[in-house]
């Protein structure tokens, strides 16, 4: 095992009854902030263009403000950017990450040391059907 | 939105390189206590018996003591319970859930603050293509 194997290894909050942010929506606002643009966001995320600009929507319909201003083809080709908000959310659910991480320390090492030493597998352990 | 809707929506766990336990395993290896039997507590989560058994059999080979106990046929038909490694497992996945709703519940409200007013969905929202 890594020595510093991170616990979370996936966490989706639920916001409200509307809207839940999980790995996929906040490493596309990270990466939104990175390229500059919905559709490389998406491409970098192996995501469909469709799905980056509806989860884009998703997210800004749910806020009071949006997360993501873009401005469509123009000579730019159509940059997009965070707002304030959009930085926001998506280092919240970072320090969110990280916060659970750290809480939970404690009682994942307790189940860790009830795994079987690596590289020695149960005998009798069944494979078949 | 619900009062008291819990922000923790789903918690996948990376206990080794090999294991990782979310609410799905945590689940069945609740309806197994409860059910006696794999293929009731499959049946319960909607889940195949094949891959209720394949859930069994990773997390029992990933232990150092097995977690599920089964005697298949046999009189009884076949009945399955948690050995007391697997009631260990079960009860720290949801202290974990707990620990980490306690500990992002700061992040959340503050998260939380951001989003639009219940029913009245932001203008200009875009929803078409």
């Amino acid at each position: 095992m890594s020595p510093r194997l991170r616990a979370v290894a996936h966490l989706r909050l639920r916001l409200s009854d509307d809207l839940s942010i999980g790995p996929g929506k906040a490493r596309l606002l990270e990466a939104i902030a990175e390229t500059g643009s919905i559709a490389a966001a998406g491409r970098r995320l192996k995501m469909s263009y469709k799905r980056a600009w509806s989860l884009v929507e998703e997210m800004n319909r749910a806020f009071a403000e949006p997360l993501v201003t873009s401005a469509r083809g123009g000579s730019s080709g159509g940059g997009a950017s965070l707002t304030a908000t959009g930085r926001q959310v998506a280092a919240g659910y970072r320090r969110v990450e990280e916060r659970a991480e750290a809480a939970v320390a404690e009682e994942i090492s307790a189940l860790r040391s009830l795994l079987a030493p690596t590289g020695t597998p149960q005998e009798g352990s069944r494979n078949e059907k």
